[in-house]
């Protein structure tokens, strides 16, 4: 590879005549591995013009590096970093020294770092018995389409929706699909300014959060619940008031009195995967227009009800526009897409518009216009029939070994979904159980960074299948087994 | 198409025979226009698993539908949507009734909507004259280039980069080209953990005034200034203290006692394409040192300099880690693109990076990958050329027709860009200019909206030329001076 002559400069602080400043520079360059060598130089008449120097101060440059062996020539080809260069192993700039004087403790004006999340090895795919959730199954996924359709909004005829500015707009065609056909199976009908394409559900959870909250207003959230979601009400600085579920979900009698918002996963309760019953859900909504607060409904997951037509979401039963309606593709195409949505009334989606707008924009149109086509060629709904057979077929073989190891499940979606939530026995910390199930091959998601209280339970777990094989399921299940019976005994 | 099944949900609360309620929901899609003449029905036999009702319940409710001609049978081949059924023009839910109880005044903790912003029309493109800013032209982007490497980066090869779950990393191939190649033309040397990539610079700006900014923080910007970084700094809250920038772009000596940050565009100020000489430079980071604030840099259409080489960023001068810089190739490839990067200290990259994965994860891996092979194989530094030498040709048909009219330029870039700040005689408006020119075909840019004061001057107006054919120029800005010189007379 050429090194190009505009990424050299001379540093106004450097000291000596200009020739020793260029072969200073060139010297450094190649001693902090930046240069490599056999890497070609730019020629001298290049270099003249990139540092406005003459020629000659150049040529003579390059005549003492090669006689320090920094360069060689190769006839009229040019000037090389010399193989026989003193060389560092590979490319890393040195670490700046310690700061002479940010003081960073001052110097952030807020901090992110250090909240809970789910954490998992990056290598995950080379574990025998991933029973992770929500990532990709490359045996499943219609790559092939979905290529297809990236490569036909590639196309001049998608120019626009490729490279232009959006604003605050979204691709229309993406939007019509919502709104014709995603939305409808869920019971909800909405108009295209009351939809909102977003980077996935977390972001879709971080813009409502931002728009119903501030530090006076009180959110109810279940308990436990999606790590993800805390991080994002904690920006808001609001009073959270944590509800612990119960088999059928959020009970809204346990809702505080003083309520402003309400973030609640009825369908399809994260991590516990049980339902909201009908009944509960109409008391939920009736309860929000009596007390004057909102509901941000998170509806991850619903095409996966492979057992039983799923139920229709709040948002349906929503005569008042109280609730705000989360959605996204992420889980069922895959989480690399970053392609969710929002639905909500009016004023609601206005300024989440507005608030995106000012820290992203809007989501690549080019991946908007992928998706656009993937939904209405009908190869999502081809994608969520094989999956749900798959899951189905999954499902089966997870609850018969977990009986056969005489496991405990503590919840579970009665019309489908991905995953178990798994109890084990009291006294087992699964985040050690976890860590020593990696030694087998095996991931499992330990539950605690999922509890809102200080003491959370460390005795539950999550098991995913959406990432392994049915016929690997029992082994990977009598290995949990195993490694539980050894913690306890 | 044909209507899935999923989509029909009996509601609760209808009144009625089970019979009455199935046919009362299909007529109501068809007459809300959710259902179009044509359409294919659900079978009975799915319609009945769906809505767990009776097979012979939905066969009566079809045969009244039929005989009330909303729908019509094909012999076996099913149940569709009339052509004589009732039918609204184009599909449009009703619009919500004015909400029965949420005041809307009181449901929204915080306002975004509403902020000052640029505003083009959204068929710019149709425009013979369209002096705008920032927006990509097609006779000059590399699209077949971008296009295979997108299809490269959609290969089974790179499935991970495509759909796996990035949580807080980047791809580390993009993230190894901005350190090796584009970080060193502007002088800065990184190291991975250094660099965060964004959804744009807009996504950079407001990530660096949530990490450094808080209510409490004082920061000063350039006036006049890029409006989105406005509404990005208005977020935080924070005390904002605007300088009046001159023909060198910020002046040091004009900063408060009492500072936090500077956001700044040292190589190209933002709107009037000034350039801050080294000295001034220079001692605006030594001014940094002693009086202990940070430097926000955003370094946007760097790669634009060609005229002479650009002088290198003011990152690059930074010994403290003092600087964060702000990058872009959103503005040299397309903005519908939305990939940018920071670069900062580690404790300053490490908080953007937890808030970036709290707001939205991570950019999309598949962008990442495309560009990263776009980079790589060199085709960027061909279309940075190959714009180069176009923006070359339009700049000096600018000129030389902007000089043949007597209009007067305010501020230029002395290494290139793509724009020029201009002034109008005082007392022009160029708002209602920009207006009436709309109607000769011609856009430009009024530039009340970048000043920061109350009462902004309304004379200027910025004419970018990165999207207009250099032979339509020498009309487009005889319609200009012709427009100025009817609203003086």
């Amino acid at each position: 590879m050429a090194i190009p002559a505009e990424t050299l400069f001379l540093d106004p602080r450097m000291e000596g005549t200009l020739q020793q400043q260029i072969q200073q520079m060139v010297a450094q360059g190649i001693l902090s591995g930046r240069f490599q060598p056999g890497e070609k130089m730019p020629s001298s008449r290049k270099l003249t013009q990139q540092l406005g120097v003459s020629r000659i101060t150049v040529t003579l440059a390059y005549t003492e590096l090669m006689a320090d062996d920094y360069l060689t020539s190769r006839g009229r080809s040019g000037y090389y970093v010399s193989e026989n260069a003193p060389r560092t192993p590979q490319f890393e700039p040195p670490k700046q020294a310690p700061s002479r004087a940010v003081d960073w403790n001052r110097a952030l004006g807020q901090r992110f770092a250090g909240a809970p999340s789910l954490r998992r090895p990056e290598n995950w795919r080379e574990y025998r018995y991933p029973f992770i959730y929500g990532q990709t199954d490359p045996t499943l996924f219609d790559h092939q389409n979905w290529r297809l359709c990236a490569v036909k909004a590639l196309g001049q005829r998608d120019f626009e929706a490729l490279t232009a500015d959006y604003y605050e707009r979204d691709d229309p065609q993406l939007i019509e699909f919502i709104a014709r056909h995603t939305l409808p199976r869920r019971g909800i009908l909405a108009r295209p300014e009351e939809i909102l394409v977003t980077m996935g559900a977390q972001n879709a959870l971080w813009l409502a959060a931002q728009v119903l909250l501030n530090q006076r207003r009180t959110v109810a959230m279940e308990n436990p619940c999606y790590p993800g979601l805390r991080n994002a009400l904690a920006q808001t600085r609001c009073i959270t008031h944590p509800v612990d579920i119960d088999a059928d979900g959020l009970p809204p009698e346990a809702l505080p009195e003083d309520l402003d918002v309400v973030f609640a996963t009825p369908s399809h309760h994260c991590p516990t995967a049980v339902t909201m019953p009908l009944e509960r859900r109409q008391k939920l909504i009736d309860m929000a227009s009596e007390r004057d607060f909102m509901i941000v409904e998170d509806d991850y997951e619903f095409e996966m009800s492979f057992l039983k037509a799923p139920s229709p979401a709040l948002k349906s039963m929503d005569r008042d526009g109280r609730v705000i309606y989360v959605g996204s593709f992420s889980k069922s195409l895959f989480p690399g897409l970053r392609l969710g949505y929002l639905v909500g009334a009016e004023p609601f989606i206005r300024e989440a518009r507005a608030l995106r707008a000012a820290i992203l924009r809007h989501p690549p149109g080019h991946i908007q216009r992928t998706a656009a086509y993937f939904l209405s060629l009908g190869h999502y709904d081809s994608l969520i029939r094989r999956m749900g057979r798959a899951y189905h077929e999954r499902r089966t073989v997870m609850e018969e070994a977990i009986r056969t190891h005489g496991l405990k499940i503590a919840g579970a979606n009665a019309f489908g979904g991905s995953s178990f939530w798994m109890e084990a026995p009291e006294g087992v910390d699964t985040g050690v159980l976890a860590r020593n199930l990696r030694a087998e091959s095996v991931l499992i998601e330990p539950g605690s960074p999922m509890f809102l209280q200080d003491n959370p339970p460390g005795h539950f777990y999550r098991l995913g299948y959406s990432s392994i094989a049915a016929s690997r399921i029992p082994e990977g299940i009598a290995r949990i087994a195993r490694a539980i019976e050894q913690s306890t005994s």
